[in-house]
């Protein structure tokens, strides 16, 4: 699949890889190309660079993986005529650092930041997933324990929701829950307190929630 | 240990019971003693009720089951004095159900219940806990699969977080992960969503999330 992956920070670096490697056509979508391929962890990658519009345009799917205060503005430069019709997997939070750690959500409770970007781009195929889970959990859900945790989805296009599945189950997620429509996203987003707790008190990213029934 | 259980819903009911059938002294708090008496559920029951003042007065551990909404109100009737030195276990949740369902957070982010409760009642030692799962899981952590998930604790007095842990212990809670200072009740409570979301996607109350590392 022709796949973008919006932003260059290490959860877009790792996807990006990580979807390279199962076969797909992808293009990391940046600010300014140029200046990107400069940074060291992008002079040796072979990850293709192109601005978010080029990378966005021919894009099948388009990860959503700028951080939350970015992401509009971001899906903007890519363009709403590119997002229509294209699954647009959100993989963001709504982290407001500005007042220093722990930062606080700058949306929750009775809207999310994939509810935002839905609003603003309505015809893209929003589906959030991944946000739940550190980057190097996103890309290899193997490292935890047995490898059998949970990931989530949410959105309100069923064919988009069983594309993003199919790529989750390629980078290794077998237990995936679908919470519904693209409301079920407050509550993975409001996860992420308590995910930042655990984050402290566990010492380290490589944790999930396996949800058992 | 002496314990009084304020509130005389499910939630109240089922840990009175428990702590009863562990070996504790338990008293029900709630308003008006003969009215709830009448009701059907605790006509039949061997609970002891009393008002929520005489059932804090000699208790060790106060457990505050009642709902969000009326946490601090019920506090103030148990009385201050009453509530000084005790463990404060608050499992209860600052749900708004004045909007239809699903229910907002009263409070959240930057603040919680929790942390409401202690600065009402500077001198009780509150400890957050059991708050993320249903009344049945609470006394009851062995029905949700093979037993082994996760409960949290969160509190500013070490030694109040112990007995909780002990008594976390006694209704079969083993992977206690605590969270640090009372703050740590922020992500527990902000867990609701998620969990009002679960229920709907799973068909129900029994299930619980197991940390993972």
């Amino acid at each position: 699949m022709r796949i973008a992956v919006l932003g260059t920070g290490v959860v877009g670096r790792t996807l990006a890889a990580s979807f390279t490697a199962a076969g797909h056509d992808i293009v990391v979508g940046t600010r300014d190309p140029g200046a990107t391929g400069q940074r060291e962890e992008w002079a040796t990658s072979r990850l293709r660079l192109a601005t978010f519009a080029d990378a966005a345009a021919p894009a099948e799917v388009v990860v959503n993986a700028t951080q939350g205060a970015a992401s509009l503005d971001v899906l903007a430069q890519a363009g709403a005529a590119a997002l229509a019709g294209a699954v647009l997997l959100d993989v963001a939070n709504p982290l407001d650092c500005t007042g220093g750690f722990p930062p606080t959500l700058s949306v929750k409770d009775t809207d999310s930041l994939a509810e935002q970007i839905q609003r603003s781009f309505p015809e893209a195929r929003v589906v959030k997933s991944l946000n739940t889970v550190s980057a190097e959990v996103m890309a290899d859900p193997g490292a935890v324990g047995d490898g059998d945790t949970t990931m989530f989805v949410a959105g309100g296009d069923a064919a988009a929701k069983e594309v993003v599945t199919l790529l989750l189950g390629e980078l290794g997620w077998h237990d995936v829950v679908d919470l519904g429509d693209l409301t079920g996203a407050r509550g993975m987003e409001m996860w992420l307190p308590l995910w930042l707790r655990l984050f402290g008190s566990l010492s380290g990213r490589v944790f999930n929630l396996k949800i058992v029934r």
